[in-house]
């Protein structure tokens, strides 16, 4: 979250309508989204006014059943039937990282390359869509309180959006993620979860295609449908299995894998929802009692929106998750290398043995 | 910083005394250590006794001059002679990430490919060499309250110990950096820098290098010789360069690059590191000024140790500082993809204008 000292200064505050942007420069090749609406957004943890901070109240949270209207526009809502309360909310996100009003941008410059900018940078206008998935109408309720059947609803609401973006051909990749927890990042308590569009593929998803593939070219096999190891398991369902990766850049990072290989989560049907709904709640849960209820966040790690034929069969999605028990520094920042002090063996130990009611 | 909850569970301390790891998994292809015994590690800031709590207090400082016996021991301090009071302190980190004392596992095994383990992962020992650098002998001095040659004094001191380890052919890659203030992750309060040296090359510098060299392939050119756009630039001495990178990564990010072309941090001779301890200093104390004394990393961006003769022509270190005004969460960690409410150039505004005395 950003500090409000800097963030009221008045040279950043005069440039907060400009349209967002996304730059790689020649160093590091990394797409940036530079967003100055963003540093308006409120805070719910961090905030001056002594009415907003607890956690509990629901009067002043935008995202409670009955303040709608504090809201961004709604895009849907669970069940769809507009005179029966909701259940789930599909709303735009009010400080959106990416602007969906400048489209007509992109298709006057389709390279994204502009000559003669600062460093020899590449630059595209930021064209994008930010939507926020309000996941209970009920302040004090988290996702780990829902039971899995509604999980699933939730985990449908993810799907049934990204099937409705993925239409615009400029958007190359979906990201859904989840922040919980001031020190995760979150800035509303409120339980939430966050569906951001991009016109560009991110770093990690291209790196973790390279290296599938090239696992596959060098055994014939999915790295994620190969069976995992025992002593990584943690729970295993009928369509899914969670285990704590091998290398797992966090400690006690989960991913729950669905079994059958499947490139992009919005394939997800109804019944697999459910499954999926009810670890999700599982792990949750088990890091909830394990780790003394951490903050965490989760990542719905899927392919491109693009995938060739030939990409089809290494491309396996899964679900991230990441409790924030460790903080990251100079070291990583500067090296892109983690330090985790927990073996995931013994991580998954602590997760798979641990009884959860 | 870890949570001293799933520190203290029984599991995780049965193996806080095996040997630290790096391993790879087959799905992101990067190198991760693991490492028990950093999670031994004290903390100034999250401490439960509040007798350590106060960081201006050296009763319990380690790193306090008078202290000594409480550290690791020592490699060299400045200045040499031992029966002066010393104002710089090279030690062994207590709570080493990589080990010194396994290098002969490393041989046995030179490809660090181990078949049969989990994941299809790839592992190493984890050796290597971690160090603390104590910048200065009483606890309340801060690396910006040191004058100009005496920052300088630092950062030779760097120089100095880079080049005592990179004797050794297991080691690929230095990594100096420092953590300020707790929510840069710093768990020490005692100003102080970190040098791990590793057997790896971390994927960020390995990103780095293939990026400046399709510049180079390209343009024929160095992409840090290059000249900086205007309105990217902070200050500039007969030395170096201040600028926010072009697609800063993070808000008021800035990098100090020599003028002249140099691959290698430890090529710095006694005169230019005064100059770069004097931008330095100066850039320390613009955003402690400008961001109201935010926490903030600085991490020095070399090559590795061995680098071909066609890489050099496009290999140029730099000082990269990044002030911790934001969080990251899941969407960075999801992505790779990274979030900044602050235009480069309007940053770069804010810390040229801005005058400290
Ligand atoms: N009335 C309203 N109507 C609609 N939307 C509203 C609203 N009021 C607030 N919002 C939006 O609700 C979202 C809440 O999201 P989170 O709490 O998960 O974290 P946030 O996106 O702020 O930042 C965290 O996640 C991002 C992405 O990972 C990181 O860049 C950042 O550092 C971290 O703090 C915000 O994006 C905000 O813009
Ligand atoms: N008596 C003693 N003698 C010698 N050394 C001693 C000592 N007492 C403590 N130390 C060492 O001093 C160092 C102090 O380092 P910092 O305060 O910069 O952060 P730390 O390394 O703990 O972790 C931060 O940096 C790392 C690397 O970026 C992140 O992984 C982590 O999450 C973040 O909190 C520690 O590494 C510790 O092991």
């Amino acid at each position: 979250m950003m500090a409000s000292s800097s963030l009221s200064s008045s040279s950043t505050t005069q440039t907060q309508n400009r349209s967002p942007e996304l730059r790689k420069d020649a160093v590091n090749n990394r797409w940036v989204i530079f967003s100055p609406a963003r540093a308006k957004r409120p805070s719910d943890f961090k905030s001056k006014s002594p009415q907003n901070s607890d956690p509990n109240s629901n009067s002043s949270c935008p995202f409670c059943i009955g303040n709608e209207h504090e809201c961004a526009p709604e895009i849907f809502r669970v069940p769809t039937d507009r005179n029966s309360d909701w259940k789930i909310r599909v709303i735009q996100n009010l400080y959106p990282a990416l602007s969906r009003d400048i489209e007509s941008r992109i298709d006057a410059d389709p390279n994204g390359e502009i000559s003669g900018l600062g460093n020899s940078g590449r630059v595209v206008p930021g064209f994008g869509v930010h939507d926020v998935v309000i996941e209970a109408p009920v302040h004090s309720v988290h996702l780990s309180d829902l039971d899995p059947t509604e999980v699933g609803e939730v985990l449908l609401a993810y799907k049934k959006r990204i099937e409705q973006i993925k239409g615009n051909d400029l958007i190359k990749y979906i990201q859904v993620f989840k922040n919980h927890g001031a020190s995760a990042g979150a800035s509303m308590s409120h339980s939430h979860s966050q569906i951001l569009a991009l016109p560009v593929i991110p770093p990690t998803i291209s790196a973790r295609i390279y290296t599938m593939k090239e696992y596959f070219d060098r055994t014939g096999k999915c790295s994620l449908c190969e069976d995992q190891p025992k002593d990584l398991q943690i729970n295993v369902t009928t369509h899914f299995i969670s285990v704590v990766p091998y290398a797992a850049t966090f400690p006690f990072e989960i991913w729950i894998i669905p079994r059958d290989h499947s490139s992009h989560f919005h394939e997800l049907d109804s019944e697999k929802a459910v499954d999926l709904g009810g670890i999700l709640k599982l792990m949750l849960r088990k890091i909830a009692v394990q780790l003394n209820n951490p903050p965490f966040n989760f990542m719905i790690q899927t392919s491109p929106l693009e995938v060739t034929d030939s990409q089809l069969p290494y491309s396996h999605w899964f679900l991230q998750i990441v409790p924030q028990i460790t903080g990251v520094a100079g070291f990583e920042i500067g090296t892109g290398c983690y330090i985790n002090p927990v073996f995931p063996e013994d991580a998954a130990k602590v997760l798979r043995e641990v009884n959860v009611q």
